[in-house]
């Protein structure tokens, strides 16, 4: 840990090194909590109300009525990144059903922990150096999504071993990002990231009836191709169309798009050109000049 | 929390209310930990040779080589019960993969962080008050475990939210464990034990086949069995043949054996007499002299 930063503990600003929750808080005990990771760009967090929506929902989900209001979460984190002097920075924010008397049983009444965390990032926007140590490379793994009913997909918390547990499989195989099949063997994502790939014009993406994140970057990029009248197809696929695709990327809120160049072994090659095909060339350009846009004045454009 | 305990973070003792662990720290961020829920009989642990076999396998699933020997980690558990001069313990070990640098991926080299909880809990044995407020009510939930291929059930982790959104649907029902179903809806376990029932003479218990975890209590109870000469059955059964069933009973380290009285709003009514059945009476009478004879060196005998 970085002990310079400061982060955002229980409504006091701590450094890093002194950045505690009880050993009894259930966010420790039971991965009992709702998370949002996110990125700041220029000193403004990207697309804060949709966080903010699939926070309140994460919190729906798991009955965990903390009582703060949006405004407040997003003070905690303003003033995280302020008194980090950080503009650009990846942002986790998470909210715990606190430390409670008894086991497992949550109770009603609660006092939430909650937490935000800050490390610095590259600036984003155009000419922006991208977060990620290049393309990405997949590989399936065994290890798949649980199910719904075993634990919500589109709820973001702390119990991420099934992600960990994917990434683990990977462990000597070059890849660094587990292709992650949902329990009849479809494509569902990977273990930090929405999926998306195209074959020629078409872009496509598991649909969310699927145990799939909502991602906030994964909407952006639809909204971004349906403006550019690029047709979106969300459905479900199989294994083989992801290696088969002309294209892949990923997307994750530090990431934003990130190419894909190899999936189970197979190099992925639209135009025979290389890593990043022409929709995902057009794409990652179209999300950039958005970001410089909305959070940078425009200043490289 | 209690502040007047003492609890063993990371090779020191401390009060409870000082104990924390960093927020960075895998366990809460992830619930990317490892643990044990034990018991104290005596001041001696109960079983600790299985405890700490299945948190070795625990461990060994999660890729988790915390380089600490079971005598080190028995030897924490020994203090922190004599720190607080405490005998009759509900114990809680937990071992987490620590902080470490990036996000998801774990490095293999661990700095873990061992913590040790405990609380007072009545004497075990014969003739001691039992850890729980009656005989259990179960509520079949629409909650259920997830497939071995999303989360492993025999590693005992701090990704719990799975039972812990059983228990809540339990709220308002009366009912206080969840009877939870694997994926293809045949019988599990409870959020926090195992289930046994019966039915005449035989005893059933869902296999270690299923997405089961390998209770010390539930193999202890089965061994009693053995040693009676009831037949013990482990197979894969219906949420109907618990209900039908004529006895049913749960089991777990804090609790031991604790009877069933209503599964999903049918009384469980063996011989008309009420709870426990003959079966369950004789399982805990049994299990009660084998704690009394190897922890309490047979005093109430």
């Amino acid at each position: 840990m970085d002990d310079r930063l400061l982060f955002h503990v229980d409504g006091e600003l701590v450094s890093a090194d002194e950045a505690t929750v009880s050993v009894e808080d259930r966010g420790f005990a039971y991965g009992d909590a709702a998370f949002e990771t996110l990125r700041a760009f220029g000193g403004e967090v990207f697309r804060w109300e949709a966080h903010a929506e699939r926070l309140a929902r994460t919190c729906e989900t798991l009955t965990l009525d903390h009582g703060l209001t949006d405004e407040d979460l997003k003070d905690r984190i303003d003033e995280t990144l302020a008194a980090n002097d950080l503009a650009d920075a990846y942002v986790k924010l998470s909210i715990t059903r606190g430390t409670q008397p008894g086991t497992l049983d949550p109770h009603p009444e609660i006092d939430p922990t909650v937490v935000v965390i800050v490390k610095p990032l590259p600036r984003g926007g155009v000419g922006g150096e991208p977060p990620y140590d290049g393309p990405a490379t997949l590989q399936t793994t065994r290890t798949r999504k649980p199910s719904a009913r075993a634990l919500p997909a589109d709820a973001k918390t702390h119990n991420y071993l099934n992600g960990i547990l994917a990434r683990l499989e990977l462990r000597g195989t070059g890849a660094d990002e587990a292709l992650m099949l949902d329990p009849d063997g479809n494509v569902a994502e990977g273990a930090t990231s929405n999926l998306f790939f195209a074959d020629g014009a078409a872009l496509r993406t598991p649909s969310l009836d699927g145990p799939i994140l909502p991602g906030i970057t994964r909407r952006t990029v639809i909204e971004i191709a349906e403006e550019e009248g690029i047709p979106v197809e969300e459905g479900t696929y199989t294994p083989d169309a992801v290696r088969s695709a002309g294209e892949v990327f990923l997307t994750n809120s530090t990431w934003g798009i990130r190419p894909v160049e190899v999936v189970d072994g197979i190099a992925v090659d639209g135009d025979g050109e290389g890593v990043a095909g022409p929709l995902t060339t057009l794409l990652s350009r179209l999300y950039d000049l958005k970001i410089e846009e909305e959070y940078y004045d425009g200043e490289r454009i």
